[in-house]
């Protein structure tokens, strides 16, 4: 059993704590969150043991009637791995915390490349994080998970000669009451091309990718409009089968009658999803398109959960507790991946 | 056993039918879909028995390779109950279909009062529907429902010498995909009073109540901006206590943290609730306030699923198979309504 | 000629130093900027002399190549009055700076209403900014500028018993491209009565007034709900004609096939509004409803514009220069007011 | 003098009356409307004359108070031009009222290219419409207006291999109430490639081009995302002089501070354009960048009001009135193109 413990608790780290308990070779030592809101309301109910993560706030926990289990420090020092889930910036601060009690650290796509010491997508290059001098493993951003999963199969059956890809982001998480824009389609950046691409090169180093970003007014999920000139033209046929392969892509059928990102939410909680998640890319069959070499697709993507699956390989895989196609086909087992 | 057919599979019947299948006192004989779109998939999925609401289109069912249990007419004919959950309007043209097999229907909020011999919400007039001679009852609107379960209270502790209610409401379902409006604030029915609140007196015939309505860019939930001038005036603590003794209301508490409508639905999903529903009218507690003999209030409605346990006490009340007590604790424990 | 500097060139500042150009007997000295931007150019093309509100930040414009016409404190000096438009806030800090050269200043809605010696509206009490010891007065904001315009009338006619509003309220300005909503209905604040009231009563002290606010993701204008209890009911016709009166207050017609804020905005540009601004409450004439002694109607509030006419105004009472109909005809005819 | 009638004053329409009459040598003899609404009212008070659109519905004018000139048949026999301004798929049905009076006509982009003589854009082909034989010109859409206005000289300069560009559409127009989404990113059409390729090559057929659409819930401009394969590789600063030469192109500049289309609109309101429109395509000079052959832009396009100079331009050239250069100059300088 690997002993687990979760660092925030929010949008990400909560499903993280879900998709852990969900494991049968996983335990879920606790999570550790800063106030005592209506989310820690929640992990109580579910009968998570709740972790203080700033000390000097445990107080409030108790004020509000919530009995925590520790703070931070006996949080990682029980676990095997920590996944840090604190906001982008907040994990780099915290590796201080996991070395000193020597503890392996899974941090989110919002910390740089840099601070860590692998960037990591289950498909793409899942060995990198099993590596005996890697402590630090980065589990790459919602939209670089999406890319990577794409790109990973096309460049090994076809070449990939050049990816241009439009990303058109929600501009804040379905519970962010405060972010817009309001009513705009905002060039963000303006400035081309965008950082999606060198993240993406983290993970497939040697892929041509340009990437530009669009911020829109909705929160549900991003949409990728992908285009990939391609070394040799396949079918779309050969296109849809080889996508039909992957677990982690979802081919939305013409026949569903899906008419947008609403409407996949929709599908996916009607099929009893929790929180309606999406762990999968979603590519709308019907816009698989070839033009002389290029292919075009497009893609809808969950932010606030493709990147569960790769969360859980990331821990077997940092912990060397399993190879690449045994993890993945664990984790989508217990976790109910492929739609 | 009551035998429950759903006619018509969209927002409301796909809730009602779940919820059906919850009740240990009734069995879903099956659902009745026009189209084999997902959410018929979704319906296999489940197992749930479907039936061609429009025989004419059966066809496409089998083309889509989707087993029909039958035809509209068999699921009435083996129902004793149909809920019909067809859009606005349709309802009442299926009453021929059901008088033809003496079969009782529960309609929704869409259909005319005019249509049914009575118009039911379990808090506030749940024997209307036991009546010997009722075949046709019409669950109201999601609006009129949480306006009723609060009203209804108030009045018997306090007496409501007049109610004025504002009702913010939700554009459009979040799987809607074409309706707006996008970016503007519309007086909808510019006329005041609007129809809600002659819907309300349905329900509460003596009850002082003017409604207005406004239309806005989002699509989670509804909000009603409440103010009711009481006959007595009560402290906030005492209304406090008194709408805490109702299941169906849920005092969104201050401690929470909770900000809006997108964080109420996540708190929903976090504590596990089915697709985020909110059966349960969510007043802002910090929003009680009264002045001189005038209460105050918010409360959101979650308009997709209020009515879902009304639809379950309604076939209760309608079969006369329990008294307004005891079917409000069955449908609450068994769909587990309460947070 | 009354010289007047405006302080602040935003939203606000913008359209105050358009309509003192248009005022025959002003001379707009100035306007002072912080920043550079496409606004300082725009103000520039306008032949506006600008100034550096900030002395230390004077070098940025000359590195865009925008000429200064001097600094901060030339611009007080100058001025007979200045239109203090800076975010909120920030007026009040400025209030020294104003007292260093004794030049009378106007501050707007965000400031506080114990920063100034008096709170101004236009129909409601334009003689007390006349006073000899006045030397700060705040315009008072958008939504307070246009309950009070339209209490004012119907207090004198009927009396106002009581007066509950629900301000339905635009999420950020058109240009504000990171503030939210983007999908919700936000009970804010979340406490009943809201600000509003209070500051009303600034205005109109006796009022007896209650408020509550929600806001939504929509940018155009703000909607007011509004409930008056009338101590005699006047019929509907006399209400009209009550209104009609009131040059500020236009009453959108049912024949001109408006349906939302978005059309009032086509119709304002269709007839050549400056940026298509609406200084004028829009009373929807539909909407206008008596029960009993209770009145009802909606309002739309373009919350950009709709201070402007006051802002011309308070220039002359605070100098004195006219009485209250001599000013507001003045005004009105030179801005174009009445629709 | 040319005379020029409109059929159809809407969005288009009614900017494309207001253009004709800042044209010297253009005479606006009167405006064909179905409603006497708002857009009625606000012609009357420019001193449109006003025309009834459709015959039987005249008495409605009438019955508003609004005097007409005329009808439709009137309009079209007085005018050299017929600019035809209704809703798509109307414009092909009025064909044989305009051949009933030989009158040209111009189209807009909502019609099939099937339906006319030609489809034209000022810089790309304008010399199509000066055949003697064509008596039906289509003025392209929004987005091929676009489109052609960037490709050309792109092309002439330095050879398109190929164009491959995203359009990210606004979901409505500011004043249309009922239209969605409000929270979605639909692929829209979800096809690829989408039929705003085609579109172009009716104006440039030797382009290489694949587009691809989506919709999104904004309502004041489209954006484009915009890369294009070039058979030599220019430095982005000899992109730059080239779009500069062109004076419908609009570069953002950096140091404008400007960060969506909200503050775009917002400058074009500042600069006193009338309805804040914006008749160039607007390109985000930080986004301009060169991979290897590739280049990459943002553009956002004004779908209400780009089309307007080319209307002007395609007057004169079915009525070989000027030569390319002259009409365009003239247009520019009688409106105020340039930013
Ligand atoms: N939301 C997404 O769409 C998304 C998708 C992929 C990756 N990510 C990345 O995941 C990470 C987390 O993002 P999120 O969206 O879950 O954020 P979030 O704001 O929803 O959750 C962060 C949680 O961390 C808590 N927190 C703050 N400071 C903390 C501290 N010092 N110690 C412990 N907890 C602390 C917060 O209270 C909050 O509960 C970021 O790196 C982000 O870039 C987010
Ligand atoms: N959505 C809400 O917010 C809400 C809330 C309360 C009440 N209601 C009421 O519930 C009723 C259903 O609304 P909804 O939102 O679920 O609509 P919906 O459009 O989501 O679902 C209606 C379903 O009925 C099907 N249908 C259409 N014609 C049919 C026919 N002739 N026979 C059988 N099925 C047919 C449609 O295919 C669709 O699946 C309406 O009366 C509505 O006013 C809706
Ligand atoms: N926007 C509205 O809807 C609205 C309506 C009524 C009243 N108001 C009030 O008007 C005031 C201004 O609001 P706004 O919407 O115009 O804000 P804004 O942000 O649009 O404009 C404020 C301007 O002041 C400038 N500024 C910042 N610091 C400054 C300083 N120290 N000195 C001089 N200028 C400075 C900013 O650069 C900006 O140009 C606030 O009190 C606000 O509450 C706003
Ligand atoms: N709105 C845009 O963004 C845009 C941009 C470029 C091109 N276009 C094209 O311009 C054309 C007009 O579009 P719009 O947006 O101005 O539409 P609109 O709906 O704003 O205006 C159309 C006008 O035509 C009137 N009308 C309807 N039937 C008529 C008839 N039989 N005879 C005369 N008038 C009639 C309508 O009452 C309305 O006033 C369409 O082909 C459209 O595709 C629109």
């Amino acid at each position: 059993m690997i002993k687990v413990g979760v660092n925030g608790y929010g949008t990400i780290g909560k499903r993280v704590a879900d998709a852990v308990r969900a494991q049968p070779d996983m335990k879920l030592v606790g999570v550790a969150k800063t106030r005592p809101n209506y989310e820690a309301e929640a992990a109580v109910r579910k009968g998570y043991p709740l972790y203080a993560a700033i000390p000097e706030k445990s107080d409030a926990f108790r004020n509000a009637g919530i009995d925590l289990a520790g703070e931070i420090d006996d949080l990682v020092m029980q676990s095997d791995v920590v996944v840090d889930c604190t906001p982008s910036g907040i994990g780099e601060q915290n590796r201080e915390l996991y070395r000193r009690y020597d503890t392996r650290a899974l941090f989110q796509g919002g910390e740089s490349a840099d601070a860590v010491d692998a960037s990591f997508n289950a498909r793409a290059n899942y060995d990198v994080a099993r590596n005996d001098d890697v402590q630090f493993v980065r589990v790459v951003s919602c939209n670089t998970t999406g890319l990577s999963r794409l790109m990973a199969p096309l460049d090994e059956a076809f070449g990939v000669e050049k990816a241009r890809i439009t990303l058109i982001r929600r501009g804040g998480d379905p519970a962010d009451a405060s972010r817009g824009p309001i009513n705009d389609i905002l060039p963000d950046p303006v400035t081309v091309p965008s950082h999606h691409g060198p993240d993406v090169n983290t993970i497939l180093p040697d892929l041509n990718i340009d990437t530009v970003g669009v911020k829109v007014p909705a929160t549900l999920m991003h949409l990728h409009s992908v285009n990939v000139t391609l070394s040799e033209a396949p079918s779309v046929d050969e296109v849809r089968d080889l996508l039909h392969e992957e677990s982690r892509l979802f081919l939305v059928p013409d026949i569903a009658g899906i008419g947008g990102t609403g409407q996949l939410k929709e599908f996916a909680m009607d099929t009893g999803r929790p929180r309606g998640d999406l762990w999968e890319n979603c590519i709308w069959d019907e816009s698989l398109s070839v033009e002389d070499n290029d292919l075009y697709l497009f893609q809808s993507i969950h932010q606030e959960s493709d990147v569960i699956p790769e969360n859980v390989d990331a821990i077997r895989a940092i912990m060397d507790a399993a190879d690449q196609q045994e993890s993945m086909e664990k984790t989508d087992e217990n976790l109910g991946v492929g739609l």
